[in-house]
């Protein structure tokens, strides 16, 4: 199986200093089920949901075929959110059209998951992230595709928001990582392709 | 520091159950030692050099900047030299120009690195392998990009030969790339980015 992550700098690991992030961990424990995984990471930082929809279907199709069973799974969203220059960096409309354009067209062709977004310290731009998210949520319900939400689970989470603290008000460090690795390897979304 | 390593499938770190490659492993070191390194992996499986030079520049200006002391390791050359219907899959001279337009293109950009190929177990591309990798080597001291030769040393290593066998004939798995991480670490080359 080959994987594509595709998104911004939380698919990345930005701040891991095991340069895992979550994705390369949710790989390591699939490989040490006996899973023969090939492991593409295609999150990049500072991405906004157009800068995506702009180079994903490229990147992806010369990592992936379908002789090759591959597979994508998508996250960003936050980039989206934040305001430059007295306003978001995508509108709220564009962001929802852009990712429903990119899950359509993947879907066309790979099994697709998505993993929402992650809580920041800033709690304006979460408010505009998770009002994003759920229209995101909403889209990939319509298209079936399965959908993780871990917005929730983290803003509770002392662990994440300690890290995100102390390094820079975005990224954890590689115990934050860890957490939503854990949150993706216990969905059965993703449990469905180890199967 | 934001470093691209853009190659084949030892960039990707083909084979290592802990999904880090010799790429993510010395990244994991530089992080250790307190530098702050994105990590950026664009090894693509099967890739010649025609496939790179067909995606790098796009790939890595999307992730890149001046801004962001933006950084290129290339490593690549042994898919040019397998036998396919009776020919190598890129010829000869054309591996030499592509590698040749890559790094010139690149080394304009960026500051660049370039590590050099690994033996597998057939000792009949090995022969054509080593001859173009001197191709290589020439080119980077033309051009005044660092070459690192990776061959040779592990062509005597018990361990590389062994994982390589016991896997697929090409890729090892965590010691080998183990042991290419220890030869770049040990390099002038590598070292002169992290001072």
């Amino acid at each position: 199986m080959r994987i594509c992550f595709v998104g911004d700098s939380f698919v990345n690991g930005t701040g891991d200093p095991e340069c895992l992030g979550w994705t390369g961990r949710i790989c390591v424990a699939a490989q040490k089920q006996g899973y023969d995984v090939t492991y593409y990471n295609l999150g990049v930082r500072r991405e906004t949901s157009a800068d995506i929809k702009a180079r994903w279907l490229q990147e992806v199709s010369c990592r992936l075929s379908k002789d090759y069973d591959g597979r994508i799974v998508f996250s960003f969203g936050t980039n989206d959110t934040t305001i430059e220059t007295d306003k978001t960096r995508i509108k709220f409309v564009e962001s929802i059209e852009n990712a429903r354009q990119i899950l359509q067209v993947a879907k066309q062709r790979f099994p697709v998951l998505m993993v929402g977004a992650p809580p920041m310290l800033d709690t304006e731009q979460n408010s505009r992230t998770v009002c994003l998210l759920k229209q995101f949520e909403q889209i990939c319900l319509t298209i079936d595709i399965p959908y993780l939400d871990i917005f929730a689970t983290l803003q509770k989470s002392d662990t994440w928001l300690q890290e995100v603290a102390d390094y820079d008000g975005a990224h954890p460090r590689a115990a934050g990582y860890q957490e939503i690795a854990n949150l993706v390897q216990n969905w059965s979304g993703w449990q469905s392709w180890l199967t």
